[in-house]
């Protein structure tokens, strides 16, 4: 019988967040900075809910500085898709500024000189096989890292997406999720690279909803990081009760809560493939269930969660921040 | 109230089989016209389960001579998708003759000289609002029909296709069902036509299975019709097992159990639409399950079935025929 390790003594697994910031990318940049099961070596900013990416590097900071933790480092990458231009419309689901409208504080923190995929390539290659890539965005940083550096499938640990949707509709389409749509040719070569994957797709993440009485407790907390969630989400959530649902989705701390609490997710091994040129269907990721494709699973697909636990966590994580 | 009416008083659906026989078709055209809650106003042969549509127009034939309904006619249709070439493996399901490579006698039944579109829109103009079009190979007669002539959205009373797979992977591949795949621009056009339709995909199709012992049920009838349907599902169900199924699905014959006895299914309305040029995706059928594309559901989607009720049923109807 294995050994009993406490979480406290666990090493914490190495990450680096790529991410849009953008609403609920900040919700899930907290939980990671409040949750000693991981350690974050840097944010990395890419296009997707504004391509504005400047922007989001501020918003990064912002969140980080909240947290009093300025010597994260942030870089810079990718305002545009690999190949084709950006037709993104974050705004209308994040706000104007990504950070819900809100008035956001310039910060003191600026980004480093790297680009966000050498500074990728910089750190797998530092630390081999430690560094877990965290996508919350668009691939295309990850797809250009790939291709300064060939070997990054080894010198990664892993990677952990949220984006996709295989078993469920999509939120831009009804096939396509939004952070593959934004970049489907970044995404098919990430899929194709050769590394685990854990993809925590719209398959699971529709699952965890916060509504306002939620929001509203971690408002409540006393802290600064619980009142600014609930700030921020104030316009999310407005437009998710514009399109009829009463509460929002947790897209982005859905991959971070599967690093820090495996055992709240079921999961099932499935090849995924991304489509690139359909007309109906580009962006749309398949899964081969039935093994068609003659290639093994390389993606652990999130399809259930514990929403309950998830959101107990959540609570009790960012209570810890300052 | 509604009166109950008895299903011998009831007038009879009138259908026009588009079909490329092929086993599971046999089948289904021996319980349509076994079945007096249809009346079967023609065969129409399209390429699929082969290219040869002489050979498939031919075992049409076959199966009408065998039921003694020569008086119904068959119509050669199509022996090419509409606008790309022909890529089936049928034979490798149907065997190289379509009736699973048993010998089949030359049937003394002719096709008409009609091509299988001219016949199905006269049959549609003779009999406006009353003609249903059964599906159960690809959609090419029918996207041809359309182009000769545009009223037969109004013309025909519904279409009924077996084909494609909204909620199920494919068969083909992991997201497209063979007749789709045959043919995917008829599909469309056949899908955007205006016309209501019900959809038996994989959806439906792969719960309805017949085993060996089934099968030996229906030799044992004691009538030819029994006889042949054991004599050609030989190799069918050998290529199933091939694949690692100790059974078949019964595809084609589930379109028509869904016009004989409708209450065996379970259905929703969803507005279908099909892929054409994906890489991965071509030939796929998309359930817009959100409302996303903003056009009114066209297709009944079957999603479950009696599939106990519907192997009695068909035993019942298969022991009425020679």
């Amino acid at each position: 019988m294995a050994e009993q390790t406490s979480p406290e003594r666990a090493t914490p697994e190495r990450i680096i967040i790529d991410t849009d910031p953008g609403v609920d990318d900040s919700m899930a940049i907290l939980l990671a900075l409040a949750s000693p099961e991981v350690q974050v070596e840097g944010l990395t900013i890419v296009f997707g809910n504004s391509d504005n990416v400047r922007m989001l590097a501020r918003n990064a900071c912002v969140v980080l500085e909240l947290a009093q933790r300025p010597e994260i480092p942030v870089a810079v990458g990718a305002a545009n898709p690999l190949v084709r231009p950006y037709h993104g419309r974050g705004a209308s689901v994040h706000g104007a500024n990504g950070l819900g409208d809100i008035p956001v504080p310039e910060p003191s923190k600026q980004p480093v000189e790297q680009p966000a995929a050498q500074f990728i390539v910089e750190q797998c290659r530092a630390h081999p096989g430690q560094i877990t890539l965290v996508t919350i965005g668009p691939l295309t940083n990850i797809a250009l890292a790939l291709r300064l550096e060939p070997e990054l499938p080894r010198l990664a640990r892993r990677l952990v997406m949220m984006g996709g949707a295989v078993t469920v509709p999509g939120n831009v389409n009804p096939v396509a999720e939004a952070n593959v749509h934004n970049d489907p040719e970044a995404a098919r070569l990430v899929f194709h690279a050769g590394w685990p994957i854990t993809m925590a797709g719209l398959d699971v993440t529709t699952r965890v909803r916060m509504d306002d009485p939620y929001l509203e407790s971690l408002r409540d907390l006393g802290n600064r990081a619980g009142r600014f969630i609930y700030d921020i989400t104030r316009f999310y959530i407005r437009a998710y009760r514009e399109r009829g649902h009463p509460n929002m989705a947790v897209h982005d701390s859905s991959a971070l809560v599967s690093i820090i609490r495996p055992e709240l997710f079921q999961s099932k091994p499935v090849t995924v493939d991304v489509e690139t040129v359909g007309e109906l269907t580009r962006g749309q990721t398949i899964g081969d269930w039935r093994g068609q494709y003659g290639r093994p699973p390389q993606t652990e697909l999130l399809l259930d969660v514990d929403a309950k636990a998830f959101r107990a966590l959540y609570r009790e994580r960012i209570a810890t921040l300052p």
